[in-house]
């Protein structure tokens, strides 16, 4: 699907929040990609990332799932708006079992207050990528709300 | 509900699974307690766990929440069991903001492959508890597969 | 939790709205009771209700878990409001196997916009209850358009 | 993807289960394809179907999308094995406003106890299909039960 975000500013937008999160630097997780829709967000492995197999956590998956949809749904908002995560429902298909996961979010449905983005998630072994999760996530669009000031 | 653990060793064994999880020693986490089929898991506030208006990230509030599940259903799980995350679904019911993060897991329904379990997130402010998020979480048991070597 | 309805004429309206549900007098669901933030809804068992196994379908257990949840939140909203299900998340626990399915709905989270409610599913045998099914539902409120006419 | 199924009478199988399923009867709900790991299913409007705008209840969304999954899952299963769902979450996307559903399932990761599928729901109105749901839906296989008699 082709989309028209409203803002022509919106990689810059989404750049300067992603760059507000701290716990993505915390991670070491980088925003590779931004378009109209979309976000990608790659993960290299350390061990402090692991669960007890020596994986990554799934929490690690599921964060940067979250991440990378809503980045999309925030691509395709207003300049004025900010936005949260309403929920989200993560399936793990294969342990993440690599050197890098890859996430990859994309808006199913824009709304002007609800937007629906799909993540997949994928993990880089040996130069083959394997998908290990998959994520419906919803998030809400606070208008007149900016990004950089907390909400109450 | 009141659970017979199959295994009287349940809480060291959960308490050895936790401490292999470097990705909790690497956000602060700290397993506070573990009874038959219940786990309670705390995050202390730190800015390198932030969003971008400073709050907790919600992939710290997703990732107590799977693992405070994960942990109350491995409670009731076999000695030479280990488990693994199927699916989780979490509502973020309120921002993250605050000290403390209090992740309670406890089992709805045990099985011999599927557990299904509910996790509350709170999050501590002046010294009041506010739910901040609510988790369901399907988790699998691998019978005959020690929890300490990967899974293949 | 104790909620205080802003129109007190919630179960009234609640009790129309499900009336207009024409599904739910084909399935033969009856709304048992409303209170504020609560709903409970019945459905006794009939063979055309029934899945390959004869137990009662999936699909109705989710349908009365939506509906519960959905007029537990409606009876919290403002009178000149409409209400519509974001999503939901069904976790089947046992086969809904039995002469009577109760769904039981509350609202963990309300708000002026959405409002977050989790159904218990329970099947009736032999006189005692068993949970087959639990829940996570999101919904919308919609002010200032009827519960009775379409959305556009 | 394509799958290659291990029982070659598979669409029989899924036909012959579905055929089982009185609730499809019931809502007049018809299987129209069924391939390796994909399955379509559709169901005409009738009012005896609404919620109380008019449109399809969200419950009928939800049962087609369940069953749609299910049935591309039970494709990739053993001739000698049943299905049961574990969880399914659904996002609605827009009204059910139309002459007809139209649930496309397909199967995300298959394996041996636990497969993972989406499921697309559209409805069509004028001659022009609008996707209204979209739901990831986890499967269970029991190996050596059979479909046709009642689990324990």
């Amino acid at each position: 699907m082709s989309f028209q975000p409203p803002d022509p500013q919106y990689e810059n937008r989404v750049r300067t929040s992603f760059a507000r999160q701290l716990f993505m630097d915390f991670l070491g997780a980088q925003l590779i990609v931004v378009r109209p829709g979309y976000c990608e967000i790659h993960l290299p492995y350390r061990e402090e990332l692991s669960q007890q197999h020596g994986f990554f956590h799934g929490g690690t998956i599921g964060t940067i799932a979250d991440n990378a949809a809503g980045y999309a749904a925030y691509s395709l908002m207003e300049a004025d708006a900010t936005i949260l995560t309403v929920e989200f429902k993560l399936n793990l298909l294969a342990p993440g079992n690599g050197t890098l996961l890859i996430a990859r979010g994309h808006v199913i449905k824009p709304g002007r207050t609800l937007t629906v983005c799909q993540s997949d998630v994928f993990v880089m072994k040996n130069g083959e990528e394997k998908q290990c999760a998959v994520a419906l996530v919803t998030l809400i669009q606070l208008v007149g709300r900016p990004d950089s000031t907390p909400s109450p």
